[in-house]
């Protein structure tokens, strides 16, 4: 997969490319990153890249086109990559948003001001995507989560892929607690059912606790579910193991 | 303010605190953030920070110890820290979450792998929070949009105030679409009202398009907000507009 990103600070992302798993599927071949400035698009001597809103208004609004000329010039390459303007009016960038950009051959990270684009830079994207209901200086943090969530979904990125797949938002829940050693932490115990060696039981647990956790946490994905007569009785033995541990029986 | 980082990923940092806003506003003194290696808590030769989960499984889950120790070794300097961890099972951080966190004098924030931390980790920490339903490689991408976005709410990192309160999210609304010049780029003009020098229909154009933004791409954002007469006088003639287009009558 190839990924190519547009943005007025390229060394923002030198860290970042360099780094953890990213890096190692850089360095591996399995997805290339290419970040391009969009000021190398300005045409005048200043290389300038934003101007004032028209009608008024605090801060700087950025230019058509430089941005649009970087696209058309990335364009002239194949494959055709999927132009994706990363912004706070966005459709929200989700796990499956992630999953489905992670099927195509090339992709076009733009990466704008959020105090302000031209509005018709959009009729020159593809899709507009917001990573979350806050706003960030510029789409380059964003660009970055995205950049990684849909790597990660590459085969061979991540080196067990049934570790994907069992995770928070694969299937609308929030993933298990997880333990590793040492036994006892401070006083603080592993759950005895995890050393039992009765993989039946583990498996049954963690069902639970994940589903424990996504109504108590997230009752936005927990309405949502769709839940079997077996995931009822273990989310209801959960609940009475809660109350059981909160009123000190044991 | 302090931004104290815990990862063992320090270099991710480095580009990203370098440039643009971040960057500025650190030089300035405005923020101050401090990467620490993670690893450096480890105590064994090989300098481990994570083991098999307990119960078996793909992945591998961090240790608890280097964690606590680094958070322990942090909180020894005051002004004590809110310790937050970024991770897929934590509250959604939001805007109000960005603004609440800008007025402390003190964070600290926990990058963990994202595949897995020893659950026992939360009994020292202040939150858990998560920047978006979706699983990424590890905390670095949400440590750094939560740096962003916390740290252009503090007074002088965003130059014009009011360019902040206006924007998206903060009164539950996206943002009004922006224009620059050219005045007509690619055969697209900018709306007339903008250019019509009337501030007050500027201001209800604006205010217009924001609410009829919302409306069509975040319901679930629409849905929660308080209208007044005026917004839904706003609303409807914004809409009448947009089917006028939409049928080809002008």
């Amino acid at each position: 997969m190839i990924i190519d990103v547009l943005s007025i600070f390229p060394s923002f992302f030198s860290g970042p490319l360099n780094e953890s798993l990213l890096g190692k599927a850089i360095s591996q071949g399995l997805i290339r990153v290419r970040v391009h400035d969009i000021r190398k698009y300005a045409r005048d001597k200043h290389r300038t890249v934003d101007d004032r809103p028209y009608g008024g208004g605090a801060g700087m609004v950025m230019k058509p086109e430089p941005i649009v000329e970087a696209i058309e010039d990335l364009q002239k390459e194949s494959p055709r990559g999927t132009v994706i303007l990363l912004s706070p009016q966005g459709e929200v960038f989700t796990q499956a948003t992630a999953r489905e950009l992670s099927g195509l051959p090339r992709i076009i990270l733009v990466c704008g001001r959020y105090e302000g684009i031209d509005a018709r830079v959009l009729n020159f994207v593809d899709r507009e995507l917001s990573i979350g209901d806050y706003v960030l200086s510029g789409g380059e943090p964003a660009a970055l989560v995205v950049i990684d969530a849909v790597s990660r979904l590459i085969p061979g990125v991540v080196g067990n892929l049934a570790s994907v797949r069992s995770e928070s938002f694969e299937e609308g829940l929030l993933e298990y607690p997880q333990y590793t050693r040492p036994r006892i932490f401070r006083g603080l115990p592993v759950p005895d059912v995890l050393i039992s060696g009765n993989h039946e039981a583990v498996k049954r647990w963690r069902r639970s606790q994940a589903l424990l956790l996504t109504k108590l946490r997230r009752p936005d994905l927990f309405e949502r579910l769709k839940l079997s007569d077996e995931d009822l009785e273990l989310l209801r033995e959960a609940e009475r193991a809660m109350e059981r541990e909160s009123s000190g029986e044991y």
